[in-house]
């Protein structure tokens, strides 16, 4: 028997921590969207919330409307946003995830996980022009999760501090790839890969400071940071301030550090003073690694 | 109170796995070389066993007089080898490594294992030109080990079944670097770093399926795999008998298989008749992830 409405929650992610680019990616606990989808005649998109009025509502414009036509099921969906736009934080990857793990819940449809990456990744790529499934993957499985192919990984590490520092900077997702370079030498692949396998054992052994430390990434980070006035002295003030880590959250402006649980509000407020005193404005989430989208009515 | 004479088993050691390019490395169960020190006036070394007339006694040209020449201290090295030589399974790095550890040992400088390691790596750079630590960490630390700058991490996985199929083809490493890309593209970076990721979780979970799958590597492992006859067929010759995967050990010639223990037999046998079938001679190790350096007498 299938319901008529259903309310999730759909956590903000974090791609690349550093060393996985294109590959890693984390759920965080907070920020989070809330979704509400309801059997209708024709998809239809309600948005509510944090820069509501900046997201067209038109469903074949709208991330969350082009995945109910992918999934060819048309429902209203109304949306309380509360993830950033722009900040790198997956705030068109949660709702793209949001909706296809909705209407494969509410309509039974009995499609894996896995599947259900697949279709929120096409979305991503409708609007984004690239089919990666670093956020999206993390939305629905929660955790770490390693992206892979059409292979998902995910663990589940446990009080591992996360703070979330959100400058109001405009970065675009487009233009933060443009700048890469294309290729990248063999010795900066191996430091790279070095800390992407140490990132991981730090993720399975619940290692606060290899996690950190593992967060370096040559060249990607490198030539990124330049698009984010104060990176440098950000990233310095919240390792000051007991961070094991700092690295610029997807492609960026939001840095996210990782260090211990209690340790999260002093190098929250380092970090925002650090963009203060250089005239940038800034918001924390004082968060953690969480579980994915939730049902919650 | 220090010893006058130290006897150590030294396990051949096998860099890279594929997706971890300069940064992976397993110990060996087998093959290994006996390595017993003395003390003594001045550095003389006693080559027996496998290919030892090949290798120069000149405690200036080879490995482990080198390596006694690093530490100060000399000794007088019997080295009774098993590992063949120029094989891709860290022939000269088991020496580097043994006489590192040895002398430590008897003269109880108190090294870490890390220092060790920097110390026989040394050794490897003075022979070979370069100082990748991915054989020499291995051996002294056994197991799976990721070498990322200074810093070793190290797992220990079980009854991960492993077949070393030896041809009969020379491959220099220093041939099999200079025909390297000195760049890769980041398409083919993502996908080898969610190979090594991959890697990294099989390995903690013991998982022979995902160890062997993420095995593949491109461009390092297609360049190289044209300097070994045969390599596409005994490749797939071992994964039609069972083998979760297969890779080029080190910069070659030696492949090596991952698969279950009750496997092994079966499939060394299918892997040495490919061999046989492209009229190249082969031999075959049966063996699984070891430890590392053991003190025998």
């Amino acid at each position: 028997m299938s319901k008529d409405h259903l309310k999730i929650k759909v956590p903000a992610t974090s791609a690349n921590l550093g060393a996985g680019f294109d590959v890693f990616g984390i759920a965080l606990e907070t920020p989070y969207d809330i979704i509400e989808i309801e059997k209708s005649e024709c998809t239809k998109i309600v948005m509510l919330g944090r820069d509501s009025r900046c997201v067209p509502t038109d469903p074949q414009r709208n991330i969350a409307g082009i995945i109910a036509s992918i999934m060819k099921i048309p429902v209203k969906i109304t949306i309380h946003r509360n993830i950033p736009l722009s900040s790198g934080l997956g705030s068109s990857a949660a709702p793209a995830a949001g909706v296809a793990f909705a209407i494969n819940e509410m309509f039974a449809l009995g499609n894996s996980r896995e599947e259900l990456v697949r279709i929120a990744a096409q979305g991503e790529k409708a609007t984004s022009g690239a089919a990666h499934a670093d956020n999206v993957a993390p939305a629905i499985y929660g955790g770490f999760v390693i992206v892979h192919q059409d292979k998902i990984i995910s663990l589940y590490p446990e009080n591992i501090g996360i703070v979330a520092v959100h400058p109001e900077i405009i970065v675009r997702t487009r233009q933060a790839r443009a700048i890469l370079p294309k290729k990248l030498s063999l010795e900066d692949i191996s430091f790279n890969t070095g800390n992407a396998a140490s990132m991981v054992v730090g993720m399975m052994k619940n290692d606060i400071r290899l996690i950190g430390e593992s967060m370096a990434n040559r060249v990607i980070e490198e030539i990124r940071s330049n698009l984010i006035k104060g990176y440098r002295e950000v990233k310095q003030s919240a390792i000051q301030a007991g961070a094991s880590g700092v690295t610029i959250s997807g492609s960026g402006p939001t840095l996210i550090a990782v260090c211990r649980m209690d340790e999260r509000d002093k190098i929250a407020i380092a970090m925002m003073r650090a963009f203060s005193e250089k005239q940038v404005k800034s918001e924390a989430f004082i968060t953690t690694i969480g579980k994915g989208i939730s049902v919650i009515g």
